[in-house]
């Protein structure tokens, strides 16, 4: 994802590559040659680099810590998140990172009150709310194009997927992949999840052993009424898929798939269409360009961003949940 | 329903219409005149018109009370199934009837060692086991197309819909509507279901006031640990919303809707297609012709129905374990 | 096409079959026996058992010769047309007629002055009107949704094809297969054909020597100064390919194909969805059915039947134009 | 496009923007500012600022001019083409130019030739060359995945279109858009353009005063004996319509549109896609990057340019051809 928004930034006009930043100093040198920029291994020596510190006692009542640098980009293991955060807000520099702002409630709420009482934004990224067919979806929904909004019914497929190690060492489903539906879901029906009913299951041994789920389903009521569906795969072997519906009493909006490419063969058999987008990068990435855009806004116009404080809580409240309830086979209230 | 079917038999050359029974004469002698036959009220009158009693007396062996009549195809309420389907037996007449076949698993299982021990073959007709595009996906599964089953997603969006006096003097959401794509996914997945999950919603403070649900979603495990969604709904506004989805470790596979027409308009504002079709009686008409078809096959030439009494046990029992979850919030074992 | 009327004939409760009447009288017979009707050889041994000349003399003023004797539907080679034809008026039945109603534009004429004087509707199909898919079409482009129509896009893949020896001894590509979308684009834009351009292939050796080509392509313009393309083929590989598209300056407005089935298979490479269906006899069956209601209406209600003697002389002239076109390389004015 | 060009240069890091040059010098100055680079009025100035000609001086034997200055992407109107070219040439400077290289043949021989002199490539753009979707389609014809070509049927709709006055006063609907298509089929096809019969039309008086058209349809066949249609509007209501399909006797290949967003709306009138991209530099973003990496890899690693002279002489030659046909209303050989 570094890669992906380093590529993106550089791409962008509006934004300087000042320092690229990587605990695998190498991996920064590569980046830094190839985006003509300086490589760090450790986010102090930016700050030493560009005299922050000093920046930051001469010009207390500024905004930013320094002219030329005003913002920087988390694209780190949500561990180390409240680190940068904090490095980030004590020199006023403004703050997009990764979802998760952090891993409990608690932190990502310190971190919110820091970054205010700093006057910095903390803007963490949710690509469905920049993408043109989720917002196009959203709206549909919010201008009563669909009546009374009834059930929802989500797919996330993930492609091509994370190798085995990840899985069994490291992330949980749901706070990997349903915070994104849930945080899109919630804005589009301007609603709130109230109760959460999960399974999970593992599709080889090696997985079962270690008792980790590479799909799952959540079944979700929301505190207006609907009832939402939100299915997870870590890897769809089709590619990367990622679709939403939304059915309400006048009719239903969907957002659907973007493919490889548009060329469909016909033959003996059947239409052959072509694969799914492999992967994020390349489904999202327009929705990034926008994501970055907006947060120069953010940064540079002070325009609000989309994604609040108590959203990033909830979903995570929400995929606490999930675990919990497919832990002890019950429906968790919220 | 009744309509329908006269109508396709009477276009089934294999088939004779020997009488149209309705306890609404009129309609009868209506359907009668239409489809050039006689008309009844009473089932009884068409035992005696045909002399069913003294033929079965004579010929005790014969496999059917009369040469002309061989069978009878019973739609009407649920109720009145079991009365038929006892006369029907009793004069060796094989026996097609609307899903499903009664109320009660008691009674289903009576009904079916009956006609058992009578010899006269009981058909239960669920249309998807008949429907080109439901058998491919069956087919795709089971030999392996999307390798090993994971989740199935499924949505039932009846078309136009029932008025709100069947809704809250009639019929429940779940015993009417989930019956059709638990046997589906059962069949195709040649798997069980372990345990229900159900959520439900009215649209309307009357239908709230009756405590009726006209949407509802049921989350469902199988025995060999699949993950079923499926999502109901009276009425769709934008027509006869049947989709069936099932996601496998290898790929995927979806029955898609079919549409009024093929016909697409583009404007200014996008490409616009047509509604869907609007009820069972266009999207299903190939498969209810199907059904007639393998109907004579089972009585002429003695070929297996599809649909076995455990199937038609099953799907109720699954239906009641929803109607049970709805009630109590909590996930039913089966 | 005559089983497949037949069929449909016995299938509509207005019609009654009187008689099959086939040269191959045992083919007659087989079709007798399935729709329960009599056979015959000789249309005269029709005319003589249901008495229609003794009938016509008795009831000079009858609208038909017979109470139960309407109309004759005639499918047979395009060169018995007009012997049928002439039959059937003789006695005061009224005639569908399988395109084209004759080969010449003078025995067109002919016949339908002949039919006009007996007072019997002379009614020569063109599924195209019947369908509801180009209907809907048609009525898009006249109620102006595309704006001022420009330009318009046909393809005409038939499937599965005619055997090699129909080619070569019989058929040609244009009065074959133009007609029915050169028939539905007047019709579609309320405009003339005023020239043709035409070219055409022989896809193997065989066919080249016998001068047959199996695909061909003719360019049209209109009276109103559209111009419109229309590509046939012979065979299409993947199925029954009928795709017709008008643009105009404010939209367009398309008619696309039917699929066997709406399963889709997703894998690794790529969306899979079924063949188109694979002839006419399953992607115009509604609109066949739909076409004899409109004879009924028109020889029972006195309907007026849409397709006129000129749109039947006009689209002859057109194929006619297009061969003399492949044959000279040059454009013909019409 | 100058301006997509310009902003994708910008964000390839394989490139480095040494200057701007514009006639409009603000325009210029607008664009140095964007993207941190210097402006300039005339192309000499840029030759003088890097000291080309001393440079050239100096390393007689060298590939390039300046070990800073490698090539010039021009984005000009057609007649100032080939100042630039010969200008880039002289200072040893790769060139990129944006097709048609000139407007006759006699002058795009003599850049050619020129560059070559020089050891330049000269390179022009062809996007569908480096779009996935028609290249896909490319590849499986020459893979003879649809078996023996027998034509193809292409539709190009620009969008948003250009203003009535260029129309009038400036380009040709077959030299500014068949171009491409021509192209891309002699390419799939591995053929060449045979004979051209086009027709256009005006869609309003003014056009037709001044004898411009805005829609036009050309029918052309190909040495191997394809039958090739392809019609062109300068503007198509709906957005961005390029579309291309080749038929063959074993299947036909299609490459299909991209829609501005993946959303359906469904209600009671049916399904609504969004609006197709507006534009080329949505539709052909990707292509127009791949296409800029495909430049570098020319200038640097000197790896073939794929579209040739021979190419770029015969779509003009195929244009002309049209233009010829049209105001002929004759076949035009080639």
């Amino acid at each position: 994802m570094g890669k992906i928004r380093t590529n993106l930034v550089y791409g962008n006009p509006r934004y300087e590559i000042c320092a690229v930043c990587d605990v695998d100093l190498d991996a920064a040198k590569q980046m830094a040659e190839l985006y003509s920029t300086i490589a760090f291994q450790d986010f102090k020596d930016v700050i030493q680099y560009y005299e922050l510190e000093t920046n930051l006692a001469n010009n207390n009542d500024s905004n930013t810590a320094n002219a030329n640098l005003d913002a920087v980009i988390i694209s780190v293991s949500t561990r180390f998140h409240g680190d940068y955060i904090r490095q980030a807000a004590k020199y006023k520099l403004a703050v997009f990172v990764e979802k998760p702002v952090a891993e409990s409630p608690q932190e990502i709420e310190e971190l919110y009150t820091m970054c205010e009482s700093q006057g910095v934004p903390l803007c963490c990224g949710f690509q469905r709310r920049f993408d043109k067919s989720y917002v196009a979806a959203a709206e549909a929904v919010q201008q009563g194009e669909i009546g009374q909004a009834i059930s929802a019914h989500i797919f996330f497929g993930d492609s091509p997927g994370p190798p085995l190690e990840f899985l069994i060492t490291g992330g949980n489903i749901f706070f990997d992949l349903s915070v994104h539906d849930v945080d899109f879901i919630r804005w589009a029906l301007n609603d709130n999840i109230a109760s959460v009913y999960a399974k999970g299951t593992s599709s080889s041994d090696e997985l079962r052993q270690h008792n980790v789920q590479d799909n799952a389903t959540m079944m979700m009521t929301t505190t207006k009424g609907s009832i939402v569906t939100l299915t997870m795969s870590r890897r769809a072997a089709y590619g990367y898929d990622q679709r939403c519906e939304i059915f309400g009493d006048q009719g239903k909006v969907f957002v659907g798939n973007e493919f490889d490419t548009t060329t469909i063969t016909s033959n003996r058999t059947g239409d052959h269409w072509s694969r799914l987008k492999n992967s994020y990068d390349s489904r999202f990435r327009e929705a990034f360009v926008n994501e970055l855009n907006a947060f120069v806004d953010t940064v540079l116009e002070q325009k609000p961003w989309p994604v609040a404080k108590e959203d990033v809580i909830i979903v995570q409240q929400v995929a606490s949940a999930a675990k919990e309830s497919l832990e002890t086979d019950r429906v968790v209230q919220l």
